[in-house]
């Protein structure tokens, strides 16, 4: 991609400029061109491609300056370098720079748009042009934006933009590791329908949710008992309690505020705690029955962040600036301390598919190569319990999603042939009822993604990598009763016994 | 508190009066004001205090009445039982009633109304005047609205208003039940410090959250076992999931919407889920590594309601409209599926005030008799607990918090002594550090509140109760820590037991 830059910019000063600092400016912007904006540029670069100060105007105390660009020395790069070299020179004539206001900043970049392109609509951007494979950008920014790289991060992202246009038609990469053989079946229907009709779940009151009685709780907490028999204590994962509210904060440094927004429940605070300004709020529901939503949004902050979404995110903080003894590694961990939610497509879903949900999630860190073992001794750990103790009829696979090669987070890896092993593995169980394989487990090996978000470091000094495996028991209670049925007689032994006859507590008339 | 209404209103019928038409109602009017507006009123009452028409004038196909009243027969009563009764009359001469338009609406209250009085600035209020005694109100409301008995519920807001400010300034009624002796005291410091510097917990990113590690998680599971073996099992509680968002349909049934907005943690979902729409959203982030907050609140809807709260409610609708056969009571459960949220003061505040906690929620209904014994033998339960395993310095008092009384909770029972055990008992430990008492614990007697709320009955026909307790996994730990402190060999056995040797497993350079 072709990509030049053009700023306007004044440079006000704390007095008016002399004939003779004039002068002395003058010669520095020669030197500048010739001279400071080449440094770094590599040989062969063609000079059209460089920074340059191709226009200067002195009136009063300000100098009016404009800079051009290639991909080489950029306008704005080109600015404060020439600002750094100013300032000694123009104290000498008792001049110091009070200000830098930018009048107008322009970027014209020539690719292979999309035909569907279409420019943010973000802020700082005035207008924008795409004519056939030229996109002319005009922006509106400050200096202080100009320092923190806007224009810099604009151009990545209209890069990114094409690449996903290209790339995008490929959908995600999806490699069958292992497929079961065939299993007992015992039940063709929907397992949803048939909890509800025994009164095993009901739904909630909002989209997505079930309240699950007595006979479905129990064969979560036997799942859990398997996970923690089979995988948490042979493995020697260690229980913690992570956060389950997110504040940006934490999506920042995970790399979600990239793009997990149309999917997430958002979080908002109350402006005040102070029940008086709350007061008309409860009245109106004491007089009409009804909640003041619309007034309630001008009394709330935020949104501060969201609801759990994916699970490991919150516990990073606890490394955060960290740099982990060697001998601490590999670090084994889980929590399985609440709910995560999901906006997800309305309608009627079964279990298999909620807005909130329960899961136990694994969490491992260590080198590239304790990683890698790890995820594997936990995909060796889990073939186990679906093939041997829940007996079912399942199939793994390597997937790579798109936003993972967008982070470019495929790379090659260190010679120890770990980094061709970034990526999701997942977990397939067949609904015969539908037809369908449904996603049930995951494992992945996400890199250094996380300790490089959240600056964790390992002592030798190599590559800090982590993983993360999500035990969704919402889906595993789907996969397993689609496949067995709710009647106890026809479960694997290990699985009845764990469970136990399913307890009725309730009697409706 | 006398109290006054009155109402002009046009009734639009389907075609304009004839003499004879306007003539038969005349009629209805009169017989109105002496027999109809006077039937279910107490003998005694003084007919000004009856509901009248004062004024009815014709014009084309409109009626134009005004009705004034007392508390008896109210304006918007009259005016309906009028239309009831004159709609078949009419019917005779063609004419149907197609419209009632209210034009105007006031009330006016006699009333000690308390100095601080600020009338709720509610959207269907035009104008309110407290002068001395007297607040007159103007009311801008549809028909729909006085059926939905608006001015009722007015009225009755105001009676509260005035009620709490009497009332308010005695604050809560608190009446020690039990206190323990001294006990064994092994440490002064802050407990949260003291784990803090010890690595057991770290400050997440949002207020008042900790990410616990393997220490802190130990702890919590150990308490969490001793719930299990002390409490659930012996008394029969069985687990279920209870929903961790709270949709308002919720809060509207539990009450919760009279005055929950101060302290609660607000959800809002996306308006939609098309990646499109929220593209520009996650471009902004990437070109300024910042969230675009401002626009994010443009493109969410709601609130549709809150975290979770109290923990019971959630459960509610799982009975929603169903009557429980005699023979499944009492019923004992319990859920300790995932967090609580509460948005509390400012500052920096240990584990003993968080924003997110954890809580086993334990729940129990049947009659008042089956209620009222299961929060006995569950106290005498917790003070075996608390004297003899946790060995804790704790003390615990009935409380009548302000909302019940409000709410008209605390009334006459009916004749089995129970009515007077509605209300919450606290459970407070001593915090040696700060010379202060924490409530770590409670136990409430629900009375009907929510099998009314959510309108679950009993096969018998007898009142159907609720109790339910709240085991604060951050409070318990803050309580023991605080007078044991964090070194095992000073905890009684069986804690230490079960917590075992707090495990170390992060080494940081």
């Amino acid at each position: 991609m072709q990509v030049r830059f053009r700023l306007d910019a004044e440079l006000r000063f704390s007095a008016p400029f002399s004939q003779e600092a004039e002068e002395s400016c003058r010669a520095l912007i020669d030197e500048a061109n010739r001279v400071l904006f080449m440094k770094g540029v590599p040989k062969g670069v063609d000079r059209s491609e460089v920074g340059q100060i191709t226009r200067s105007e002195f009136s009063g105390n300000t100098l009016t300056l404009t800079v051009e660009s290639g991909a080489y020395t950029r306008a704005h790069d080109a600015l404060f370098r020439f600002r750094k070299q100013v300032a000694p020179s123009l104290g000498k004539h008792r001049l110091g720079i009070r200000e830098i206001v930018v009048t107008d900043y322009s970027i014209e970049l020539e690719g292979a748009f999309p035909e569907n392109f279409r420019t943010p609509e973000l802020p700082f951007i005035k207008k924008a042009v795409l004519s056939g494979r030229v996109l002319s950008v005009d922006l509106a920014v400050s200096a202080s934006d100009l320092e923190n790289r806007i224009p810099d991060r604009l151009v990545r992202l209209f890069e990114e933009k094409i690449e996903a246009a290209e790339y995008g038609g490929k959908g995600e990469h999806w490699e069958l590791i292992y497929e079961s053989g065939a299993k007992a079946r015992h039940f063709e229907g929907d397992p949803t329908a048939e909890m509800i009709q025994r009164g095993w779940i009901k739904h909630a009151l909002s989209r997505g949710q079930w309240i699950h009685g007595p006979q479905s709780t129990q064969l979560f907490r036997a799942f859990e008992q398997i996970v923690v028999d089979e995988i948490i204590k042979p493995m020697g994962f260690t229980e913690m309690i992570f956060p389950k509210l997110v504040p940006w904060e934490v999506w920042m440094k995970s790399g979600h505020t990239k793009g997990v927004y149309p999917e997430i429940y958002y979080v908002c605070t109350p402006k005040t705690r102070d029940a008086a300004y709350w007061e008309d709020i409860g009245d109106y529901f004491k007089v009409t029955g009804e909640v003041w939503v619309d007034e309630i949004r001008n009394r709330i902050d935020g949104p501060i962040g969201g609801l759990c979404y994916a699970q490991c995110p919150s516990f990073w903080p606890f490394l955060q600036g960290e740099t982990l003894a060697n001998d601490c590694l590999p670090i084994r961990i889980f929590d399985r301390s609440g709910t995560s939610h999901r906006y997800e497509s309305g309608g009627i879903h079964g279990i298999e598919r909620v807005d909130e949900f329960h899961r136990i999630e694994i969490l491992w860190l260590g080198t590239a190569e304790q990683t890698v073992e790890t995820a594997d001794r936990l995909h060796d750990a889990y073939t186990h319990v679906f093939e041997d103790l829940l007996e079912l009829e399942w199939r793994c696979a390597k997937v790579t999603p798109w936003f993972m090669a967008q982070e470019g987070m495929i790379g090659p890896d260190n010679g120890c042939g770990c980094g061709g092993r970034i990526g999701t593995t997942d977990y397939e169980a067949l609904l015969p009822y539908s037809n369908s394989w449904l996603e049930f487990q995951n494992v992945s090996i996400n890199g250094d993604k996380y300790p490089k978000g959240f600056n964790v470091k390992i002592q030798s000094g190599a590559d800090c990598w982590s993983g993360c495996s999500g035990i969704g028991l919402e889906r595993w209670t789907a996969a397993f009763l689609a496949q067995k049925g709710l009647d106890i007689g026809n479960w694997p032994d290990i699985v009845a016994k764990k469970v136990g006859e399913p307890k009725n507590l309730f009697k409706f008339l």
